[in-house]
């Protein structure tokens, strides 16, 4: 690459897009040219404009930079940029998201486009060959650049692991989360209702795992996605965890494999960011833990700097074929991480 | 009743034994006697030989009760005693609890003797006709007193929830339990094992679950119980909350029940502890709570006293039939509560 | 009392405000007339106005109850009330208090009136004659009502320790805080600001602690309050507790007297409410406990039912005289239940 | 330095053990050579006798060392060693690290042989002159060794303040600490004493506050240390943090310093570790923060990879002279990094 692409973050004070900001730190192919936020923000410098709630210490000269507002007019005048991250709320993202995608290549973590037809919904280890929407996307709308979409974070981790479970005939999924307190950004879960406590709801949680899971696992026929044909039920839950969604998932597999070639598939999964050596790309994106007692958030959440998938507790089931405890980092793998490592995919691939 | 019936608490010093005593203050058919627990203890006053963790005060007069040791010469030189609640740890409580029960009511929260063929595993409302085991097993181990046992926990309050879905034709049942901190006793789980975190496993439990599940819901046929043949896989975990188990369950209701139905079968259940007004019997043994985010630990524990299980968030399931969420105060319905209300059932029936 | 009295509560959807609803459920001299908020919640049932987050269930015809706006004219046509509870936030208290004050006795929680020279800041254990503001104000004001206010949550447990030692000569007060996360309201303080964490900084806490604490404990002249002349210092933190404040503090008492002697004049402290025996006067104001690790709010913050502070460790200090520890419900002694036990001294004085 | 020298960590499997393993990766000048521990752990692999808490993974070399009994004999027949962390429990360290200090230069993190007159209380920013103990204890006991000994973990961090404060004649000191849950190793607090909990008591922390910190800031005389001659009052408290401990600190400085002042000698303060450059030296020993509401344990433990104090809320105290909130990471500064950087120092010195 000739030289570093320079990059706008939407919603940049926010969860999401503080993430953004501590994992372009030193990123050999990316760097932050605008940090762009609502109306209320723009003006003000970053450092007065976000309550920073990272445990690092925030950039100083991020601290200083002006917060453009996020329009077009006003991030281009804020700077040249080749690509946007937007980490922009739910009923923002929408319209703001078309507008720079007519001009640029837009990686976004919110749900707005998530589920339209010529949009890729991405993990770059599992269905990187979606991509190939990303033309079609362009020119049924017109577009110079594109918009493609990471799913919700509960999914990401989930699917990671469906996808070498495929080729054993999955026709079933059932899943209990238990999801951290990051998911919710911030402020985000009142100390009120989760000290001692659960909250058996997240708001449209399991709708996203369900749906976005059969779109992402789905096949390409060349011009559009067949949503993969399993069932899935999800059933999801707050709990008092900083960071890492541990999921018990229980699936039905066709052909009856054993624990041994489950955790083989497991363990020998590899994808496109791994061939590719992305800089994102964790060596392994599972991590098979042997012990009874693994995985644990506070312990395996950090496995691949955040990047890994890490499973846990293979074993029988007497109902569907297998069970099994699925962990992940709700706010890297689930968060900025993954946009950051569809944007190299995509830069990896020339689309970007 | 002409007066009370006296009772010695084994394993009086443990997180059980203190639950038990707290909740036998101010009991209307039975007074502690004798308190009882291992040699370690044995000899110095209670509030020596105990680390008090109940929220209430220690009663004065038990606090200088001395404890006795947890055989029954000891226990009888402390005190004539009509029945005896078990709270021992599950490998001292098996020998120890069959010296007991050659001449009194035993009542046990250990798991010891649960799955022995003559020994009933009671749940007041579900299967209080396994009752009919106690005759058998006095004859055939020529035994003047009795044991009955109280299951774990976490199978309590499922199995209260399954017992009405029974008509539904229960097929299938698949449960990922969240579990509370006071589940694992005292000292128990280690602040620095939690904080933060989730543990996805506990020793056993799921075995439990599992076996225990069909032995309480299975048929007295006369002689012995019959397992029921439902399917059952289970996954346990340990969470951050003090006291509440909560468990995401789906069923296989081989009749296709509606949501209202379920609902409605739920909250009509009732059994043999509300037709005899047992004392400690809740008015309703199952709560359905119609919040989008409820059962919830914190908020729903205490309700009836801690003896109703409270449901919520029943929904048709893809898979499956139905799901919903079940919460329970797990040392007390699924602890000392639950071996009080055995007490008075058997008492109400003549049999203690 | 011929019959009882009939209040409103402003501020009722609140956290204060429905630890009100809670404290009052049958009370024998009160009963709720009429639940008050602002405009936005106006019109609309109790229970769709307010989130709910009492551990308690909502009482059923409170929640059927419709919320009048928090104006004279909006709660009159509401019903008949003869005193009023004000658990309005901050910036609202102010005016619509005075306002209310010209027709009904007001109690207060807001900080608005606090430190205005006609106005009580009472503690009814400590300063009950600060009652005899009560007819200057209204003099001086031109009122038929009147207002009187409780103190801040973390002033009044230490107030009510300094009391009984106003007699050894207190001179110095040092304290550090460690309050909990009700003291915030709802939502108040956000799950990730918290977890596994201490924020040493609560908005004003250490002015109001030295302010209020010498008028709390200044005498009544027969025209004004003369603060107490004790040198105060603070230093406030929100910890990982629901609720229970524990102070630290170091005093300076000029007599030098024993551990014994402090003991015994926190054991036997008693003031007006138990005298009159007031319906939510606890027994014993202050508890003492004599083991090594207590007070400890999950343990303590109920004693008295919540209206009793607990202190614990009482010690030789090196430097000051004296030092110990001090907990405090503090959304009962320190919130509602202040708020209630002043009203009853008024009505049981003839002055509400 | 030619070669790197090997160590042997005493006590390793326990929370200080595994945080010296994990300290040690990598370090430039150390390298573990022998892991040792009591006879139960001894001949067994490290990981199987070793409950790893760390939240990094454990190295793989290290998992499969045999861990050698904690003596002489077994430390030697394991490997050569050139020095010795000792992380014993405080009841087995007395003896043992004095058999080893007759051969070797021992660090040690007990509190067993802290307090002697020939043993340096060292914290190499604070106090490297009274590392001349250290030929006068080998004299005196006629050892090839010696013994040099860390400060308990909630009083290093205090004294490192303190020391800048020394030339404003500090005079008095009062602290409220905040402990983390670290701080009591594992398995430590049992999460049933400290969820929704403060337990304001830890044995023996506040005789060990007071009586090591006027050793560690008194003065070398030529022969021996004169205790400083301030007065110093503390009150421990256990709270719910993992780690890093937060102290609420009062000081009388008899010069009156502004605040300014104050914080420009806590800024400015270097020790002889960052004059030598040594590896574990963090650049700012104390690192002064301006906002209002730090430091915090979760945000600012980590400043200088655990190994700088983080101090903020300076301000002016009406009966002291000033008043701040101290957090040190107390496993890293106040535990094995503190060993370690003790370590450095006498190499440093060509003392070790």
């Amino acid at each position: 690459m000739s030289s570093k692409r320079k990059v706008a973050i939407l919603g940049a004070t926010g969860a999401i897009g503080q993430r953004f900001i501590q994992l372009l730190q030193g990123h050999p192919w990316f760097t932050i040219e605008v940090l762009a936020a609502s109306e209320r923000s723009a003006g003000k410098k970053y450092k007065d404009a976000c309550n920073w709630t990272m445990e690092c210490n925030l950039p100083k000269e991020l601290a200083e930079m002006n917060v453009a507002d996020a329009t077009v007019e006003s991030v281009e005048k804020a700077g040249n940029v080749d690509l946007v991250f937007s980490a922009l709320p739910g009923d923002l993202a929408g319209p703001v998201e078309s507008e720079f995608a007519a001009l640029y290549p837009v990686f976004s973590k919110a749900s707005a486009h998530r589920m339209e037809k010529d949009v890729p919904l991405l993990i770059p280890e599992v269905n990187p060959e979606h991509a190939a929407l990303i033309p079609i996307q362009k020119k049924q709308r017109g577009w110079k650049g594109f918009i493609t979409t990471d799913p919700n974070c509960s999914t990401i981790q989930m699917a990671m692991t469906l996808k070498p479970l495929m080729k054993f005939g999955l026709s079933q999924v059932m899943v209990t989360t238990m999801q951290a307190l990051s998911g919710a950004g911030y402020p985000g879960v009142p100390s009120l209702d989760i000290i001692d406590n659960i909250v058996p709801y997240i708001g449209k949680e399991e709708d996203k795992m369900e749906s976005e899971s059969q779109k992402i696992l789905g096949a390409f026929d060349g011009c559009k996605v067949q949503n993969a044909d399993f069932v899935i039920s999800s059933s999801c839950n707050r709990v008092h965890v900083k960071d890492g969604h541990l999921e018990s998932i229980f699936v039905k597999l066709d052909s009856c494999p054993s624990v041994e070639e489950v955790e083989e598939a497991f363990r020998k999964f590899r994808g496109e960011p791994q061939q590719l050596k992305l800089p994102s790309a964790p060596e392994n994106p599972i991590v098979v833990r042997k012990e009874a007692n693994r995985p644990q958030p506070r312990f395996d959440r950090d496995e691949g700097k955040g990047m890994s998938v890490v499973v846990g507790r293979i074993r029988k089931d007497p109902i569907m074929t297998m069970k099994y405890m699925c962990l992940g980092h709700n706010t890297i793998r689930g968060g900025s991480g993954a946009g950051i490592l569809s944007a190299e995919l995509m830069v990896a691939k020339g689309l970007a």
